[in-house]
């Protein structure tokens, strides 16, 4: 971690940008040390890097005001949703200012006809949930956290709705963003379909505040089905519950969500979530649709797990119940930490072609069977993407040390399979090397892309690309 | 026309540059006027711009040569597929060397467990779904003609089945793409998400070989429905038919296709493709599934469409049947053109958030009925996209200012309702101004885009955005 930080050259925070912007925000600039500490650790093990100075803004005209003043004294500047992720995206590895956007909460329009709503990059993806329960509408994507949906945009997030609804890249129609000089830009727009130039939304979905600050985001929406069903299934072994997934996928059941947790996770979850699961590699379902259609898909599901060693089914159809069973899925990484007081998660994130995520899962826990590593897995298995965690003490070297061969290991394996190193989760500080090892000379025009929006390197610097 | 093709420099075809190429290609580099003459126009009105002379490439590594050396005399490069384009993006402005592509014509790997595959940018979407007809597998993305996915990829091209399948920017998983400089990159990849990095690959889908030349795609594919059935719907009137369509969309039904021609269309239809449909506003649907499910989405909107002045369903349902019904459909802007011998189309292509669909057509019908302008319109209006097709003599200085003078009222009336200049034929040169009316501020960082990526302006110049 030390050699990250030291690459990165610190701007000093002068008395005159410190005036300005307490001048523009009054009390909402602070350089408080805990609010500093608080807004430079993520919820991973990687080293906090508390920024100089933390700002907080309300509205987009704020960010870019807050901008023209960092890039007038060159001071670095990273965007701060909630501080959910998981590569150290939100360390001030340079010093700087971050911006901290969870006061952007309102919810600027909801178009129930047009299935689309417009909010403040802070809105939080239960708050939108909550503000919509009347409409018949919801907003499917679901990181185990309750990030904000301008941080969903910025790491392209997902979960486990995505194996149906896509994830953030498939659901931004558009977005507002402060360029790197204070310039406020809006892309995309609410047609659902345009070939009008490139397409700039996606590229700064998924661009971890490097490219520029987003603070609007305008989303799809989608009606809550007729009907939904859920249900838990374990199985006498992992390859007989991922051979299941892999059926149901290329038989093309539109399952809403198709969740793995193997034995050591479901015990975690047990733990954690006061519940009673067999101690087996279970799946997780849920099935949308109309009440044939859920019925429909659910009979083909239990038929091809019966065919892979997968008992019955447990179903869980009352709101309640079902509330209950996904709180359960989205706390497994907590679930985890949990298992190890004082414990910090390594999580990896492979995503593989679905052909070949049975022999990368069983790879891999053949090389966790040969490591002591305490380390659970859970997967939204539907997209061939799945997590273990290395659940460990980051003062100990020798378990950092251990987590990075292994993880290592994993993302070779995966990459060779044709897939990739981040699912979900992104870059950060995290995984730069491996971003360069899965796409070779495109490492390169991610950097030339960066100079473009970002000559100064101002934009969370020492993140996703190297310049 | 004449005002932007004096505004590209031009480039001379050097004695040297000549040599090299005919030395790197032999026959396959020509300077034959017919060629070049057929590779400067495209489908549409626009003014032909041949180049200087061609170039056919076999190979990735051909193209990357072929660029090098036009790098190195400064020489325009115009990649070409079909030359199906609508909106001049084949046409050499500023002379240089079209790189005809249509001899890539492998398909590099099908992988029927996982739903993908690799082709080379020559393959046509009817030669890839020949190919695959025996795996069970198929590719949806259907504009009208008969486009290689090479430049479907580059205009970010859909067609009828897009409201369920998406367009090509949710279907290409990955490219191999030729860079300004001839460097050879591949971006994205096989896995079904990523949060590797920045989203290049959606970057080069739909920039219209401005920023690279695509030479291989990986898609999406996907299992044929086990149940497929199609329909014909007449309506009293424009807006009941519109109407259907948009509380359709809003109840969720997950129709393949909808897709509306006004009366005038159904006309050229009925002549070109000797059929007899009531001359009167007409859906026609398909509906994908399983055999329950597509008799009860059918059933759904069959009820929908009978309260909103729906005539009958005509049901086809053999393979044969539904064939000849969606290839009239996809004749239908070679049926317009028929309705006047010798006449050129201006095709529209306005996409618009689907509540405002009924106002932005009715709208736009009523200043046609005070035109004389003759115009047929056809329309995905499941996505809120429709066309007009003005069909006009282009030698015409008045009907061309009539078209003109229609195109824009049709274009800022779409963008007053939140909508987009174009939904799927791309910017080429014919739509520049309104993707700068359309985009603002976001106009000029995609001209930094362009300049980051293509420093010299060689690749395509003078289309999507200025320089």
């Amino acid at each position: 971690m030390t050699v990250i930080a030291t690459t990165q050259p610190r701007a000093a925070l002068t008395e005159e940008a410190r005036a300005e912007l307490s001048a523009l925000l009054g009390d909402r600039f602070t350089t408080s040390l805990p609010v500093r500490e608080h807004h430079g650790k993520d919820e991973s093990y990687h080293t906090p890097f508390p920024p100089d100075g933390v700002a907080f803004a309300n509205s987009t005209e704020e960010v870019s005001a807050i901008v023209r003043i960092c890039a007038k004294h060159k001071l670095p500047i990273i965007p701060f949703g909630t501080g959910t992720s998981l590569e150290g995206g939100i360390a001030a590895l340079a010093g700087g200012i971050t911006i901290d956007l969870s006061g952007m909460q309102q919810i600027l329009r909801v178009s129930p006809e047009d299935l689309d709503v417009t909010v403040q990059a802070g809105v939080t993806r239960k708050q939108l949930n909550e503000h919509l329960r009347d409409t018949g509408l919801f907003f499917p994507i679901d990181p185990g956290a309750n990030a904000s949906l301008g941080g969903m945009s910025a790491t392209r997030a997902s979960g486990t709705n995505a194996v149906r609804y896509g994830t953030m890249r498939e659901n931004v129609l558009g977005l507002t963003v402060v360029l790197a000089d204070g310039r406020v830009i809006k892309t995309g727009g609410r047609a659902r379909k345009s070939a009008a130039g490139y397409d700039l939304t996606r590229l700064f979905v998924g661009s971890e505040g490097t490219l520029g600050i987003i603070t609007e985001v305008t989303l799809k929406l989608y009606g809550i089905p007729e009907a939904i069903s859920s249900a838990v299934c374990a199985f006498s072994t992992i390859k007989g519950a991922v051979d299941t997934v892999i059926q149901t996928i290329q038989v093309g059941v539109p399952v809403a969500r198709i969740e793995l947790l193997d034995e050591v996770q479901i015990d975690a979850v047990n733990k954690y979530s006061k519940l009673d699961y067999a101690v087996a590699p279970t799946l997780f379902f849920e099935f949308h649709g109309t009440e044939a259609g859920v019925k429909e898909q659910a009979e083909m599901v239990a038929a091809i797990a019966a065919e892979h060693g997968g008992m019955e089914f447990a179903w869980a159809t009352r709101p309640e119940d079902r509330s209950k069973l996904w709180q359960a899925r989205h706390d497994a990484y907590y679930a985890a930490l949990a298992l190890r007081p004082g414990s910090k998660g390594w999580p990896t994130d492979v995503c593989v072609p679905i052909s070949r995520l049975a022999d990368c899962i069983l790879e891999t826990k053949q090389d966790l069977a040969e490591s002591n590593m305490l380390a659970p897995m859970v997967g939204h298995v539907g997209d061939g993407n799945f997590h273990l965690v290395y659940v460990l003490d980051p003062e100990k070297p020798a378990e950092l040390a251990e987590a990075q061969r292994l993880a290592d290991k994993m993302v070779t394996r995966a990459l060779e399979m044709g897939g990739t190193c981040t699912g979900e989760h992104g870059i950060g500080y995290g995984k730069m090397a491996f971003l360069e090892q899965e796409t070779g000379e495109a490492f390169n025009v991610m950097g030339d892309l960066k100079r473009a929006f970002d000559p100064d390197n101002l934009l969370n610097p020492g993140k996703v690309v190297r310049v």
